[in-house]
């Protein structure tokens, strides 16, 4: 058995099933080994962003780490922008990353850099086998890494001799602990905290998101009258109809401090303060108002869930979370496509228990208020920032979770940056349908541009915001990538298309012209 | 003024003329004062790796740094794989890249990450601007060092604030000084070892492989009676009719320990020892036979065609290099296509003083061979090794020479990291034309599995070297992002579409069925 068939089996033996590969000559032991470890799935991708993007994804749904096998350093840097997002997922990740035989490197050849240092700004564990002996236990090591709550890549970096040379077989695995309960007295601050009614808000990120935290959550703060905030962009949360009634905090400061503004108190819940995305001129960094107390329930690496039922119970609420009052499932829009008429057709027609990935940007936003009472789903969001996530995310929610439906809601120019996945979306035949947002433009960039005073911008700055000249056809690029298409320009016609991607297997994109 | 009209006001004065841009929110100030500075053109790429590859592509046509705009970490992070592949062409180049306001970074919003850890691996020059007042000095700086020989990355990091904030004008701008010629030591042992004869080769790279160098080399050859070899990927190298015969060094390190194998001295010129591409079982890295005597004329950084002319006066060369004993130019082949049929059509059609840019890798191998009697033009290669490099090349050397027709012998497989430069090639109506080798496969991995013992792969093995179910439909991409396409079946159909590509203006996409 040689270095690179003990990693797998170690990995095998750890509960990963997943290998999600764009390899290159320094990982042809891996690819080998993979043939004899049954229990591991590879799919290709195209991009080194497809991998890890879907890895992301991947996790998101089942709380398992991926394996990703990339080629040396440049192939490491096309991934990292979605290790970014999956860092500030705070999802577990293991990337493998092949490099030179270890008396190779000292001859600077052509594709030798410095991997770890591309690797320390994304990884929570980066570690450099040396020796084929010690494969298979540096793999139980990332796969542990990538396991502490609530999640961490892991990047552990492979030289080819360390795969082909001979070792004495898999490792032992030990899962990391589990992660623990919020301490007394952070219990008995929250239930303090909560006392100042709706002066005081939950603000929930992380499994505080699935459905037993916020209904745990939804209990507490109907018995105290408080309010219950998510995170801009959250990991994954559940949605949908009999779920409780969360509110979003708003992306842009000024209106994110206009919610959060009445408060005295804020209880943070797998969640991190509050900040502004971007620094503006004149305005804070801390969204909290001046003097609101921050009060910590769970990091995220505790348990928000259990934090969140013990200060339910501790705040005296009922045993079930009060009904939400959500306005009804909208019917389809009509007429033409606009970002809500987009967003209510797609409420109101999506099936049951689907993975909605939104990319969308500024043309996504109006569905989360629209999608309420939709039945229940997942909801995944862009978790740092870093553009080009949506296609590879909704590729891994589906490889995750053959049996539902994913809907990536998606922007043109955020979509262009990792398209490739399309193409592994119909090789795996994946029931992913993607809601192409065409308003043909960065139209966040035009409204920043606005922001910082530029009402009237010249004509380099509207050539960098746009993107007509040449229009992007997106059904000739779906198509060119196996993925069937339509271009749809009303409601109608969106309405249409949907129903027709819903009733049958397989990806299909939906060129939304808006 | 502010920091960003300070900085790009310097950066013309430095004779900077293009700015490849994919900008988000922290370049916004950056993105406005572009509009103040009339000489410097702004060219938008769809993902950030088309903005590296093309700075690099114009760099080698002009020498001269193009600047980058990318948008903090994980927008960088898109463009590093091309950032490797100009470090290693040694060609200057400027990334500016924002990044949050200086206040704002210790909030550790989404996008916030490590930058400096991201660039140092593809960089010799990184910088962070901590005062607006400070940016013009750093950007002078910056140019500076990307100019200082043989060519640098720099990068310069510049947060928001720095960008937006009162600064007191543009900055000096000091160019480095120019190379200087190898020592009377470097020539004296370069001349001696020249003695050995058809033992002794020159081992050209860099500079040594333009016009002026080679002639120089070809004259101390033929003095000598030594050899002339070529790095097997160099950042530029003039050919064709009417230059010097020089030998490329393979790609496979037994054919290039062959090839090596008669030396008893070689002399590096322009060029670093021979190495491996990869490390392989039971071969060495270093490709030079045990015993040759290692010289150095020129490193890299030095004038290596100072070098070259001083060294073939002491050795007593005739003034005129003698005329290449090449085989007159192929006629365009028939039938079939297959690498050899293609190269030989492209060699025959090629225009004069066309840029060939190669990334065909397997399917690209045999053009260089029959591309010797073809009319001069300029050829550039995939100098680090990372994929992706072809089309965003191409775009920035026909936008460095918008008077010559470019030519991108393009892989498949390769070609799908980047082909979003097909867009900026048709927003910008630039002469390129993509012959895409569509071979359907990794194939240079299905080698590489068979050179590691695997001739008889299994189902995952080959699904992983494999780009067929589905079959990628090139023409369709290329027209989705505004670039016209062909496919061609055989050597008539493709020297027809080629004569059609070469008599239009613009970019084309020529699919070649192999």
């Amino acid at each position: 058995m040689n270095g690179a068939e003990s990693a797998l089996h170690t990995a095998q033996a750890a509960g990963i099933d997943l290998c999600l590969a764009n390899p290159g000559t320094t990982e042809m032991p891996l690819v080998a080994a993979l043939e004899g470890v049954p229990g591991i799935r590879a799919v290709l991708g195209l991009f080194e962003g497809v991998c890890t993007g879907a890895a992301d994804g991947y996790a998101r749904m089942t709380g398992r780490p991926a394996l990703t096998l990339l080629h040396l350093g440049p192939g490491f840097a096309n991934g990292i922008a979605n290790l970014h997002n999956a860092r500030r997922a705070r999802v577990p990740l293991v990337n493998l990353i092949g490099d030179h035989a270890t008396w190779h490197l000292g001859f600077d050849a052509p594709l030798t850099s410095d991997i770890v240092s591309l690797a320390a700004p994304v990884s929570g564990f980066v570690r450099t086998t040396t020796a084929a002996t010690d494969l298979a236990g540096d793999l139980a090591a990332a796969v542990s890494a990538a396991l502490e709550p609530p999640g961490k890549v892991a990047s552990l970096i492979v030289p080819a001799d360390c795969q082909w040379e001979e070792a004495s077989g898999p490792a032992p695995f030990a899962a990391p602990p589990s992660p623990s309960a919020p301490d007394a007295a952070a219990l008995a601050a929250a239930a303090d905290a909560l006392g100042a009614g709706e002066r005081c808000a939950l603000f929930l990120g992380g499994d505080a998101l699935g459905e037993r935290g916020q209904r745990a959550a939804a209990r507490a703060a109907a018995a105290t009258g408080s309010r219950l905030i998510a995170e801009t962009f959250w990991r994954r949360m559940e949605r949908g109809a009999g779920l409780p009634a969360v509110e979003r905090l708003p992306y842009f400061p000024e209106q994110a401090m206009e919610a959060l503004g009445p408060l005295s108190d804020l209880v943070l819940v797998g969640a991190t303060e509050p900040v502004a995305f971007f620094g503006y001129p004149g305005l804070p960094s801390r969204l909290a108002p001046e003097g609101c107390r921050i009060h910590v329930l769970a990091r995220p690496e505790e348990d928000a869930e259990a934090g969140l039922e013990a200060l339910a119970e501790r705040v005296g609420a009922a045993r079930e979370a009060p009904p939400a009052a959500s306005a009804p499932r909208p019917g389809p829009a009509s007429g033409a496509l606009d970002p809500a008429t987009l967003g209510r057709t797609l409420a109101a027609l999506q099936p049951d228990h689907a993975i909605v990935v939104d990319e969308g940007a500024t043309s996504g936003l109006p569905y989360y208020l629209l999608s309420a009472a939709a039945p229940p789903h997942s909801f995944l969001t862009l978790t740092g920032g870093a553009i080009g996530q949506g296609p590879p995310c909704a590729t891994g929610a589906a490889l995750a979770c053959p049996d539902r439906r994913v809907i990536a809601l998606q922007a043109d120019g955020s979509g262009m940056y990792t398209l490739q996945a399309l193409w592994t979306q119909a090789r795996e035949g994946l029931d992913v349908t993607t809601v192409l947002c065409a308003n043909r433009s960065y139209r966040i960039l035009q409204i920043e541009l606005g922001r910082s005073g530029i009402t009237a911008p010249g004509p380099k700055a509207r050539a960098l915001t746009d993107l007509t000249h040449p229009e992007i056809e997106w059904c000739s690029l779906a198509r060119g990538l196996g993925v069937p298409a339509d271009r749809v320009e009303s409601a109608e016609g969106l309405a249409r298309a949907l129903a027709a991607s819903f009733s049958e297997p397989g990806p299909r994109l939906i060129e939304a012209m808006l």
